[in-house]
């Protein structure tokens, strides 16, 4: 097979087959199709499309990549839970314990922070001592015997997809939907979970910036989840203002905990019992959502949910009185106070600008490999549609020095819009995709 | 600047200012950006396009990129000729010389041939001993000397136009009108003639198939030449059958020396006597047409031309009594003479399907770097339009072997195409394009 044949076809608008696919994964991953080639076809693949049966295509040719763990044939029902990523989104840590103390298993892999975007594995790793770096015997073992295990992403798992996402990055050829729906899809596979729930996020924070991309990005995954046989339904989600209240690692590890507790905030305390009940029905745990949300309660007011944060913690081991105790987790050295400059309601809070401000505080990295501050952070005072007076609290700052405290006020203050009549906020979720 | 952007932007549709392009060209040439992300933007450039002032900015920029031979600050004017490249195009061999012999000096770098088209330079080294490896020392005496000199084309020349021209050959960018004007123009910039005249063919022996894209093609080349001070006309001729009658080097070469004797087939003559014309007119040699072809008429018939050419074969190492006595040059072993399979008038001959036969016979490149044999070819007994009794001579092939003459005969037969009755033949010249 030529290359620059398929490069040509592409570019041209035409499509390829199931095994023009499978080949130009398997020579790009052993390196005998060279990135110049590959950069020329992603290009064409971003400009022209690929439609749902090639996307599918792609997405199994990149999970068959490398090692795939079939979680699903050692635990079943086996949840996977994957969020595009927003800021102040902790929901993975507290869906996932929540999830397991309802008796689904849960088996994820998880990313790091990147942007102005947090992730699942430096908000966890503010515990002393917890790791996830996860051999696939201990992945295993850990979720047999926890029916819980949140390990960090094996490279192992669709290299292809590795690769083509560091070249994707370099190229300009990120912001494709079935590039981008593939890629995540090929990682979720390669672990073999048999259901998974997607949020997919939308608006200023987000990656997709309006939720017809979101929408599109929604049907994407289910349709490649429908033609690989995992059981996908993804939830369509606002990320118009952070999530909760809580920007930061070990800051948004403690509002987790409170949602565990059924003290979180409200928006993303309802978010996160909706997506436990969705992975009840999912899975036949419940039969309907009125059965989904008693069992969910019951978790969360009997303690078992934050008890089974506790115990994945311990499993991969941390130190699961940070968790029981959260005032024991790590906090930051300064905590200053910004007073809202104005009164009226709060219109919108944009949610790049926290996630920007709270990365200069040390939370987030700008570049991979850059090391985090798991201490700082911040915590929203007010959300849309508050009323505040000109000096009620708006922002707590968590910040290593008072100079760094300082220094991100103006941008902090930018990033409100204001009001002087009643804010109607929207929900969270928007939709719900279902195969 | 960040490469990406400048992906990203050309991909969204949106153009580059002059400094952005000069940026990219300088940094791919000197390889801080990377082939893959070249690959890239190429594709982005394939599908979006650039304006006729991005066009002219690469162009300039890729001249730039090595030795400028300015010509025209030491000899004035100069003329260059460029044709796009056909089979049977042996119109540079006699209107180099025909111009220079009616003192208008010549100045050309060219290139070889490539798969099924030829290259001047493989028919001028049909000469013992020429040869076309100069020094720009020797170029420039050689051309203040004799008025003429065709060398071959040096690596030094816009070195960023053979970095880029290999790039878009293995990722699928070859065929963009923008790309392909650019990648011509910036070699003549970099020699610098005055005037110069293209001949851009279409048809099935070319590589634009449509007069739509030798249009397009001509018009974006003469519009660069406009932008950077090359006066430049364009010819739009063409390619549906091969050019005059012969197929090959030497044979190409004794074609090329009956023209300028005025002896050559009606359809070729023509065409170089008009490009001569041109370029008297272009340079202020004529002043209207019916002056142009009396001056090119006398420098045939005085024997001026063909002096000329011998003059430059000796200047270039040459052996000047091949020309004057062309039986001289190196003829096939093997001469066999194909006959008509049927009567009938021939409706067309595919050009393409003529010059691969053509490289069957060793008179071409397959790829890059291989050898040729300047003896053999084609030399074709008809042309469209022409009325044959099955069994009349139809081309004679000349071959290294008896074997090789008759593996061919059938994809020879296969290239024509027959009426019962007479066919309208297209004149050669469609169109001119002036600034």
């Amino acid at each position: 097979m030529q290359t620059v044949e398929l490069i040509t076809r592409k570019r041209d608008g035409g499509t390829f087959s199931t095994g023009e696919i499978a080949w130009l994964i398997e020579h790009y991953t052993q390196g005998s199709i060279p990135d110049y080639q590959m950069a020329a076809l992603l290009m064409a693949i971003y400009l022209r499309g690929m439609d749902s049966r090639e996307t599918s295509d792609l997405t199994l040719a990149m999970a068959r990549s490398g090692v795939q763990l079939r979680v699903n044939t050692q635990v079943s029902p086996v949840i996977d839970k994957h969020s595009t990523g927003g800021v102040g989104d902790k929901v993975t840590l507290a869906v996932a314990p929540l999830v397991a103390a309802c008796g689904v298993a849960v088996g994820k892999m998880t990313g790091r922070g990147l942007g102005h975007t947090g992730g699942t594995v430096d908000k966890l790793e503010s515990v002393d001592g917890f790791h996830v770096e996860l051999t696939r015997d201990e992945f295993m073992r850990i979720l047999q015997e926890h029916q819980i295990v949140l390990a960090g992403q094996s490279s192992e798992l669709a290299p292809a997809d590795g690769k083509l996402y560091a070249l994707r990055d370099v190229t300009g050829t990120i912001e494709s939907i079935p590039l981008i729906a593939s890629s995540i899809m090929s990682k979720k596979l390669a672990v073999g979970a048999s259901h998974l729930l997607l949020d997919v996020k939308f608006g200023s924070g987000a990656f997709m910036k309006t939720i017809e991309q979101a929408r599109q990005l929604a049907h994407a995954m289910v349709e490649i989840g429908r033609a690989a046989g995992l059981h996908t339904v993804a939830a369509i989600t606002s990320m118009e203002q952070p999530l909760g209240r809580a920007i930061g690692n070990a800051i948004e590890l403690r509002e987790a905990i409170d949602i565990l507790r059924g003290q979180g905030p409200a928006d993303v305390s309802e978010l996160c019992y909706h997506e436990a009940a969705e992975l009840l029905m999912m899975t036949g745990k419940a039969t309907d959502e009125t059965a989904a949300n008693q069992i969910v309660a019951q978790a969360i007011q009997s303690g078992a949910a934050v008890k089974k944060l506790a115990e994945v913690i311990a499993a991969q081991g941390g130190n699961p009185r940070q968790i029981e105790q959260p005032e024991l987790l790590p906090t930051a050295p300064i905590k200053t106070m910004l007073k809202s400059p104005r009164g009226g309601y709060i219109a919108t809070i944009n949610a790049e600008g926290i996630g920007v401000a709270s990365m200069h505080l040390g939370a987030g990295r700008f570049k991979k490999g850059d090391p985090i501050d798991h201490r700082t952070g911040l915590i929203l005072q007010a959300k849309a549609g508050d009323h505040l007076a000109a000096g009620d609290p708006l922002i707590e700052i968590h910040a290593r020095d008072e100079q760094e405290a300082h220094d991100i006020q103006s941008s902090l203050i930018a990033c409100y819009q204001w009001s002087e009549s009643p804010i109607q906020t929207q929900p969270l979720i928007h939709d719900i995709i279902r195969p």
